[in-house]
């Protein structure tokens, strides 16, 4: 009854004997609780927020619905694990594609261990984190029934510049197969998934706002997830545009201080997708644009 | 004709032998230029903002007017040295309360060298600029004729905790003498100084809504100034709140992304300032307000 979820994009995956993630039939996604602190903080922060009176469901609808610990048999084969039962975030999606991106500049907190700090800063000065705010984690674009996903080495997404992320984040809004992905894309979906009163873009203004003002946590190395369905794009269809954060073993309190480290990465994105749907097919380098103020 | 600055709070300063920049009384501002790639670096900021076509007179208006550069007997009575000529910022001001908040949460260019970057780090980690996205790098607070200025030790405002920080920008703004700063801020001036459609608070919003959207600039370790005069709010007048940015040593090209680093620190810094306008008596501690939320 438990399977390996089909459409996980980053993170630990199960499979191969491995410990990952399991979803079932009836929408539920089993995470295996991390044995150190991480597994013990991410439960602390479903806890405190799924209990959390001052969280409307403007903002918890970002979230990922929370159905507390349960003990299941892990996926490496190990017997009953303790695992966080999740909303399984896939369900009623047939071909989605999905970008995973790793939120701020920073993705360590200022009071975790030397040696946590030091393997983090290292990565985050060698990916995308600390000139762009973001760093794509996994992604996977649906081509069509016969192409079917394009899904590039997750490690290939990590350190790419500005101009390559914009250009994978146009692929992803794009009408072409996965097997013509390097033409240049066509930004046929921009206006309907970014755009519009329900689109990304508008979801992540909304979410913008949001940590404009909260001071409760701080969200270090989480991501968010974009999501949406070409087939229903392709047939005209609303295709279901949806943000969501994930991954909160590294959320700590906020102490009365926004989140600026991943609201600057959130702002910095949310410039990305501006960009792409006031000229989604600008085709001259950002490298040109910006030489002309000098 | 030349004379040390009466109302520096922050940075190098004249006098004792020492290099620090000069005023003269058609008000304009003498600035070393700094013999390394600093100096050079923020000739070329200056050079190029100050001709920039895209940078607007409502944006414009926030940074120093440049005049180019002169050869002027330094302080240090070294002789003829090479000056940046800006304007002077505290002309028409008698009796300024002036503070200097350097802004975000790291103050390092990703292309810096190892040695600038590793200094810079362990001082973010050191002070408020890690968890709070900018630190308070100086202040100035009138108090009234028979008391002066109150004008703590620089290095005393820099690690303090977003408490102690929200305190300090209430006194900013409080009919408090220098005597008695140890006493509960007044609050009186908030919503003149900070409030209103020309107050603090408004250009601040100014200034981040710029920051969302430009790509040309990155501006590590620079200062957000806010100055106004006491003296007037006190008679009831508008007491001229200004915000002014300076200190371009270590600005660099923004390469197509916003200045995630900045704005994560303005947008900090602006609910700082609104959760005073909003409730300037609270009285609760922070910590008390977060626990709340456990």
């Amino acid at each position: 009854m438990l399977k390996i979820p089909p459409h996980q994009v980053a993170g630990h995956q199960a499979g191969n004997g491995k410990l990952g993630p399991l979803v079932d039939e009836s929408g539920r996604f089993y995470k295996p609780l991390q044995g150190d602190e991480r597994g013990s903080n991410e439960l602390k922060f479903y806890t405190s927020f799924s209990s959390n009176s001052r969280i409307l469901e403007h903002i918890s609808k970002f979230f990922p619905t929370f159905y507390g610990t349960q003990l299941i048999e892990a996926s490496d084969g190990s017997g009953l694990k303790p695992h966080l039962v999740l909303e399984d975030l896939s369900v009623g999606r047939v071909n989605p594609s999905i970008v995973d991106i790793k939120m701020g500049s920073r993705t360590w907190a200022p009071e975790a261990s030397e040696e946590y700090i030091q393997k983090c800063l290292k990565k985050d000065r060698e990916t995308s984190s600390l000139p762009l705010g973001f760093r794509l984690s996994g992604i996977q674009i649906y081509g069509n029934r016969e192409s079917g996903y394009w899904k590039p080495e997750r490690t290939s997404m990590q350190n790419l510049p500005a101009e390559e992320v914009k250009l994978i984040l146009k692929k992803f809004v794009s009408s072409n197969t996965s097997t013509d992905m390097d033409l240049q894309p066509d930004c046929a979906f921009a206006a309907t998934v970014y755009g519009g009163s329900t689109g990304i873009l508008s979801q992540l203004l909304e979410m913008k706002a949001w940590f404009e003002d909260q001071t409760m946590y701080h969200f270090y190395s989480c991501s968010i997830l974009i999501m949406f369905e070409k087939g229903l794009a392709l047939e005209g269809q609303n295709p279901g545009g949806q943000i969501k954060l994930i991954d909160f073993a590294h959320v700590i309190e906020g102490r009365g201080v926004i989140d600026h480290n991943f609201l600057g990465g959130l702002c910095s994105l949310i410039k990305f997708i501006s960009e792409i749907l006031t000229d989604p097919n600008e085709h001259k380098s950002l490298v040109s644009s910006v030489n002309g103020v000098n």
